[in-house]
Formats: structure tokens, sequence, C-alpha cells
């Protein structure tokens, strides 16, 4: 499985427009072939700040998905409305659930 | 490294208390040793919902830290603070770098 998390910042004016845009990406993007989930949240230390959870089958998933022309128009769109650049990061993952038994179940 | 996603699903009556709660233990976990980072966010679907991500450098510092009698206290804090069970899912995963030569920055 492959793992994403990336984040941009909008700004007051333009937070609004930034979760629209992003949660229309989010929505489109869970109907992709390969797409496991596909989220986005708001930091709880800067509201301004958006943040990406995506979890794909595969690299060959996640390389379609960035050639969705709609996943390059969402980003076109989403830097318009940010003064920083976005960050991603991208994780090769295999669940570890055995670490789990006897745990805490969050934290 | 490990990566965990876990969340929380507060009320509106407590949806306040609940984040104040979340960032407490954020903030004190990311001064815990492995920890590489961790951060809650509220879902932009629902905004009673929040979502923690974290990295950590290994299974030792994970179980570490669940070890931490705070952790078990925000754990408890939480709960009553929320009408369902939390979710969470744990990964070992690596960099995958490589997957972003040529694609678009974010998606």
């Amino acid at each position: 499985m492959i793992i994403i998390t990336g984040s941009i910042t909008g700004r007051p004016d333009t937070i609004s427009e930034l979760m629209a845009a992003s949660l229309e990406h989010v929505l489109r993007s869970r109907s992709e072939p390969g797409c496991i989930s596909h989220s986005v949240h708001r930091d709880v230390e800067n509201p301004l700040r958006l943040v990406f959870i995506e979890q794909w089958e595969s690299p060959a998933a996640v390389r379609a998905h960035f050639a969705v022309p709609a996943s390059a128009e969402f980003v076109r769109a989403a830097a318009a409305l940010s003064d920083s650049p976005p960050s991603l990061e991208m994780f090769t993952a295999m669940p570890a659930g055995e670490l789990a038994a006897g745990d805490i179940p969050a934290g």
C-alpha cells in the first residue's frame, strides 16, 4: 500500500474556497482505481492548514492518480489560493497490526 | 518508521474539550523518544471527527508511547467525550520518494 500525507495552507480570504476545492478533489479521487481512502482535514494548530491523508493500493495507482487532468487542475487551483508551496510525503506501507495487541486503542 | 492514523468523534457539547485534550496529548507526545511527528486535525467532512497522524521511529517507540501513563489517561478522557469507539491504524512505512519524480507536487 502507498500512504500519502500532504498539506497546503490557505489564507483567511481563501480558506473557504480552498476547502471546497479540496473536498471536491477528495470525493473525485475516491472513485479512482486503487484508491483505498482519501480525506482532507484542518490542522487544529493552524485551521488555515489543510492536511490530506490518502491510501492507494499500488505505486501504479498513485501514478495514474497524478496523471488525471483533474488532479493537476486541483493542484494549480490550490496553489493559487495559497502563499506557500504544498508539502507531500509518500510512503510504502504495510499494516502493523501486531503492535496493537494488548496496547491501548489510541494515542 | 511506524505511521499511526487514528480518529475519535466528539459531540457538539464536547468537541471543544476533546480538541483541547487532543492537542495537549499531541504536544506532550512530540517530546517522547522516537516521535518524529504527531498532530491532530478536524475532518472537513465532519468537524466533530478528530484525526491524528503520528510518525514514530520504531515499534519500540510506539510501545513506550502507549505505556506512558498520560497516554492512557488521554484515551480514557477522550473516550468519555465521545459516543463511539476510537479508530486506530498502524503501519510499517518507508519513504517512497522515487514515486514523486516528475509527478505533480500534491494530490
